[in-house]
């Protein structure tokens, strides 16, 4: 079962949380610098000592080059790896998890890139999960560390602590001009909140990425405190905002009618089924609707293009591919 | 259990068939110079004669003044009297039978307008129905009869035979412009084919009437002949265009969709349900969707405005009824 499958806390207004960890190997030089050969040899080093963390789920490890291009943007698609790192493989590995709540990146821009994933808000949590493998990779390397700097990367945001933690939010009931205010008080704070899905100013499914990014001169559990403590402040006026919503009966009328969508459809877009999902997460999350949001946050993951193709193992066509995401839905929803 | 809860023939095109019939008494002059004395004293004479005829159903008599507001549009929306004749209940009175397949209107334009309605395709059994009353005034009074001109009425158009036939076509197929060119084709044969919901050109739910209109010149059978006949030829293109139609996967998603709305709507206004209504009734007649023809076509009638609140017997606000309406709908199609 993957990690997704899995209730966790504040699940109302935050789908996950993320933490990432960047760690270089001191006696090499960043993978930008290396050659072939040299990157090979940082990727089997790496692998040996990583795979043998101990760790509650299997850990794999995969050549980039063995993933077919439906099943590297999958991972992408799944917040597993980064987008570059799916389009192109040369010399690049990843570790993997089975419930894929632990995702390790080789030779991505930094050696290694350890990351763990948890259901709701979680940060703590999933630092300690990703901190495992730091230690591990302690215990047996000698990791590139200055005493002033703290952990060296290739790039200096991310200087220090080498950490990024995130939480992905869903505020449907804090309309556009309410985000763009929290987008700038945060920023203020040294945290980003921008649209997870979709480009640009556009936030398909109202779910936001909310991170940190003051790496330097902080410490780890300080950086976790503050995103946990803003994340909550968050959720509240988005319940606030739900609250007041959710008296229009036009507004549960709305609710209603994209379950019955959702439900009903013959084929459909993951465009449009980001935004059905986020009036029926809704009324989920308001016990309007009885459907188990870790269903929703499963069908988030698994409705996206590049996942159905590389989970049904098909090369399907679009228009397949939104006949098979309508059924599947349909079946999930029953 | 109404008419409209029957089965009918050729349902999947006909929702219904009416047939009217307008009858004068010789020795009284039209009711529009007819003063109440004289309305009063048509009545109580049709009255009498009307409700002893061999009839299968409950007959019963109103004075229109007895009905509210509600109920008499009501029964406009239902066809069963004229929207004249629910605005001006004055001296007027009506003979309804149980289960509404017989509707007599006394005093309307003329003294006696019988009205028979019957499921699906069926204008000679709607005729016969109405001819029984016909036959028992003849029997029972002297009728306004020229040897030349026929029976006599108030308005010439209705002079000969006084009958109007007429069947409620469904015709989501044949799209608008194919439905304006019909309308031209038949007017040539003595018959119009307008919309019976909606107003001007504007068919709401797709539903239009084709009605006689010739009564002069031509027997009874002759004009109910031209009317199933026309009718049959309309139904078969009408299904020739839906076979080309529900090849497309697209179409076929639309009527889904439709489906879902109808069954989870919160509230739902009649132009909006008359609209699903089609697409729904297509893909039921179709065979794509599994609901009964009879069940449809009695939610056509009974989701009427002035209908629900006569139902009801609650003097509901528009917004009121339309939750009303998304409810019982919903329940409806469980």
């Amino acid at each position: 079962m993957k990690w997704y499958s899995n209730k966790g806390n504040d699940l109302d207004v935050v789908l996950s949380t993320r933490v990432r960890l960047a760690r270089n190997l001191e006696e090499y030089p960043f993978p930008a610098r290396l050659d072939s050969e040299g990157k090979q040899k940082v990727n089997k080093l790496l692998k040996d000592i990583l795979l043998s963390t101990p760790c509650e789920e299997k850990l794999e490890y995969f050549d980039m080059k063995s993933f077919s291009k439906a099943q590297a943007v999958s991972l992408a698609e799944k917040h597993l790896i980064s987008p570059e790192f799916a389009y192109d493989p040369e010399d690049r590995a990843l570790i993997l998890s089975e419930n894929e709540d632990i995702s390790i990146m080789l030779c991505e821009e930094d050696h290694a890139r350890i990351q763990a994933i948890l259901p709701g808000l979680a940060p703590r949590e999933a630092y300690e999960k990703a901190a495992a493998f730091d230690r591990q990779l302690e215990e047996n390397a000698k990791l590139a560390f200055d005493s002033k700097l703290g952990y060296l990367t290739q790039c200096p945001t991310n200087l220090g602590t080498g950490m990024r933690a995130s939480v992905l939010l869903h505020l449907p009931a804090l309309s556009g001009t309410a985000v763009s205010r929290l987008a700038t008080t945060v920023a203020k704070l040294g945290m980003t909140l921008r649209p997870a899905f979709g480009d640009g100013n556009r936030a398909m499914g109202d779910i936001f990425q909310l991170s940190n990014q003051v790496t330097l001169g902080i410490s780890e559990q300080a950086a976790l405190q503050n995103l946990n403590s803003i994340a909550l402040q968050i959720a509240e006026q988005e319940k606030q905002a739900r609250t007041a919503l959710l008296r229009d009966d036009a507004f549960i009328d709305k609710i209603w009618r994209s379950w019955g969508i959702l439900k009903s459809a013959h084929m459909m877009s993951f465009g449009e089924f980001i935004s059905l999902f986020s009036l029926v997460r809704l009324g989920a999350a308001e016990g309007i609707l009885e459907i188990p949001l870790e269903t929703l946050g499963r069908l988030l993951i698994e409705m996206q293009p590049a996942t159905i193709n590389a989970d049904s193992n098909k090369d399907m066509t679009a228009r397949e591919r939104d006949v098979f995401r309508a059924q599947t839905v349909k079946a999930a929803l029953e």
